[in-house]
């Protein structure tokens, strides 16, 4: 059963380049082995990440994160059954939340600010979509 | 929890051409500030607008809206809370409700004239969409 | 709240074209006052008119046709309330409803001769649109 | 083809029981006649009618009415085709739009009075429906 | 036009038992006054009202609200146009929100503490029907 | 935001029935802290649990549980945000999925044994409201 | 195929009971035969019938309708595909569409006389199955 | 009231050229009188005819196909009410239901042969429409 | 995953009153084993099955049904993925399809013998339900 | 009737591409003398096929397969009655489920290999079109 599901997450402390170039790394890879696909958006404090794939492996990675201390407040915000992957191309999207993203922030969120705990599940689908598009 | 809220209000008295500036570029910052965009029609004498952003946000701009002594008769035309921004681009795009959008007034409603009061939600939404292509 | 009424009538007697075109003046005329938008057509013996405006007017206008004595059988076909007109930019469309028109009035009636009595009110919602594209 | 129109009006002048009763008994027998149904609201200025029946039988008495002295501001509130009458069963019922109907009307609108050209055309079903169950 | 309005609001210091008597005493009359019907709940620091009736006047009740020194963090959390009200036989129904309401808060919001600005319009409208029925 | 969590989970080892009622009595406590509703079935070896709450409480349960030593193969069946509880008066109801609930496995499943990693989220669903009403 | 089929027709000159006797005793002899339900209602000039059963055998029936010299303007109303019957007890309804089925005729079409060719389909169904109560 | 109806017959016997000729003449000159529009497909056993028009002239063609002895088992697909025609421009679309046909024959049906009693009533509509666009 | 799958046969030879209560007591057993619940129905010539259960186990059953010398033109009406069961108490009803049922038959067929090729999907769902609750 | 009918299948050893080519070369005959279209991948393991035709003639193929000693797990996806195909022009569609499809696979299912037990029937039909138009 293919599953979708979209968590944001918050750093517990600031992460150095090298430390967020590990974890995407790390997602890309993990997420090759088990055949996930998705989307990553990350500013300096915040992770929204849409995972999409077999449901066993979906929160296989799904429950490491919960149990990785860089991450603290890890909360799904949505997760359900699909027939159809949105980013099937792309081991693991990444888009850096930063200044250039604001206009779209600011379509599918209250502020210019990436503050994915506020949003909807359906304004984040829409929130990565249009990263992934930029 | 991103909103939108469509008012309409009449001014107190006549209003001059600073004042109305005024106005809007207080409405501007203000809505720069807060994270709020949308689009506001005036013609001499009523003010059609609609603000979208985050639920507190929106009604700090409304009650103080309210208050203003500037308007008056000001009445909410919808309030419901939405997933996705209609104006994401524009701070406050404005329209001078003028003899120029006298065909876009009466497609969406009884004439020519600008008379938000007399609209239905749904139709003002559909002229403020229309004034903002134009 | 904008209307839309569609009506169909007879005329009492054979119509000159000088009294005809004295009712498509005034309609133009009356319904530039009155705001009123929309589409008339005749062929020789019947009237098919879409009257969209305010409620108000719309009423006011088909009332007084209902008094006219060159009109008999007024009925409407149709009135409901809308949120946008279909035939904006017309002060009142005018469709002389001859042989020209036979393969449109075969597309939404039973036949090629206009017999506007005999349609849906969804017909001949479809049958003006077409007439106004013509 | 089945039709129901709903109109509000205004008495031009005040009413005596005689002439209201009047209005009553032969609305009662030209709706006999006619097999229209339906049922009628009145207070001492406004009134709400829905007349049910075949279109041409339903335009005739509309079109009395609109020329009757009695009534001014003849408004149609909606007109549109049915396939099952509301009212079968009343060749015309009468409701006194009297203060005991206040709650009813508070229910439908925006106030406890009796004012129809206020009120949408899908509240004015809902409050004689009401009424005729009272 | 009827209009269904609901927001929240905050006190900004504690109420004696008189002043909210007070609030309740005026908010009846003024309500009936202006013919608004609707339901109050009140703990000892949030308020949730809906207001149903005409637009200007529940607009005009609205904005009394948001000019009330008693009241802060005034929001709408939904305003609509209906064709009927809730709410019909109540000036304004009033229920304390204290701890027989806890189930009834429990079942539409994420605590059994009365948190009206953390709830969907729909979850209020859910909350405010089950107190009326209580 | 008022979020419902499915998940299914499987003991890692054999579980006495001390420690099952060691994980009722730690789940409704702490459901009961954190306003959590829900449902809980377990046979000797899976668990299927659903979580009503605000969303950070829900996945502060959820994240103990992926935590918890004495679960493995934690898995979301679905997670949505909903507008009201199913669960509302049950701080966490229990269901020994034993015997005699076979026929209410049966009814949501592939067989007679609870196997609830089997189940689409929207049987699961049905299992559970069928269980708490044996 | 299960087939519902619904025609009316006209009689070609008055009918004796004995003839309408005939037509009636044949129908459900010649429908029992073909497995052919369904309702007639006659009055002195008009049928109107409802055939339900396999496409072929309604067919049959329906053809030898058209070819009867007792019956003119043979028109079919509707004929669409099905998978159940209404009137699966019912070899052939009868109903005598006389002075008592006045209320019935009235709910149904524009007056109080059995005119099936002025109705809808689906008033028609309506029709047939309110008789069919009586 | 437009009608559309779909129908299949078989040839009592082998046709020649002529007597084809004849049958399509004679189908559009009595379509064209009648306002008859439509589309004819036939192999060397076939008709699969759908006739739109009025719901009195349809009948009438259709009755006369009925009497007809170079058509058996004349059987109704489907016969509703429409508000708008498919083939508007075509007095009798003609299309031999020969080999060049067989790519569409297998899209709507169960072989590439031309067997319409065998058929859906959307299927043979679908046939239809890609047989005018060869 | 939960399926459903109707499927129709007929008998090679006439089957003995044993053979055919080997059929049932063999169905009866292996769909216990195999958890799968459904209803059979079996006039001297026809099989009508409907069985629901896990996905390999229904194929399982049906495909030893298909290489079965017992059964000819085995064919499978319909197979889809189901949330919950019709029959959860039946491990496999059974209903002799004989005159009794005729009234049944003829309510969701086009006659009353039951023959179940000739039937769409939906109406053998109609016809074993109402055959179980006879 | 119009038949889509998806099953999945395993070998029962492994294939020489001779026995492969010999059974693609078989189902192209077969269902070029029955009419079906369809589409069929296979991997060196699995079958995924859709098969489309007339019910007897898909259930005959179908039944052969099931027959077949070279697949074993013969288990039906979906099969449904329909009104058009997807795949008319294809006598039967051949993809090699090969490492060029991964990224459909991926697409369409939990990974990228070709696991069609594991997929959803409406993934499944996503899939064969996906590879059809490769």
């Amino acid at each position: 059963m293919l599953t979708r599901l979209i968590y944001a997450s918050e750093v517990t402390k600031p992460m150095t380049p090298d430390t967020l170039q590990d974890i995407v790394d790390k997602a890309r890879k993990s997420n090759l082995n088990r055949q996930i696909t998705g989307m990553l958006a990350f500013d300096s404090r915040y992770f929204l990440q849409l995972l999409e794939g077999g449901r066993e492996a979906v929160n296989e990675v799904y429950n490491r994160i919960v149990a990785d201390p860089r991450h603290q407040r890890v909360q799904i915000l949505e997760s359900v059954q699909v027939d159809e992957r949105h980013f099937a191309t792309w081991s693991m999207g990444f888009s850096a939340a930063d200044a250039h993203g604001r206009e779209i922030f600011l379509r599918y969120s209250s502020g210019d600010q990436f503050l994915p705990y506020k949003m909807t599940a359906s304004s984040t689908l829409g929130l990565l979509r249009a990263l992934a598009l930029r």
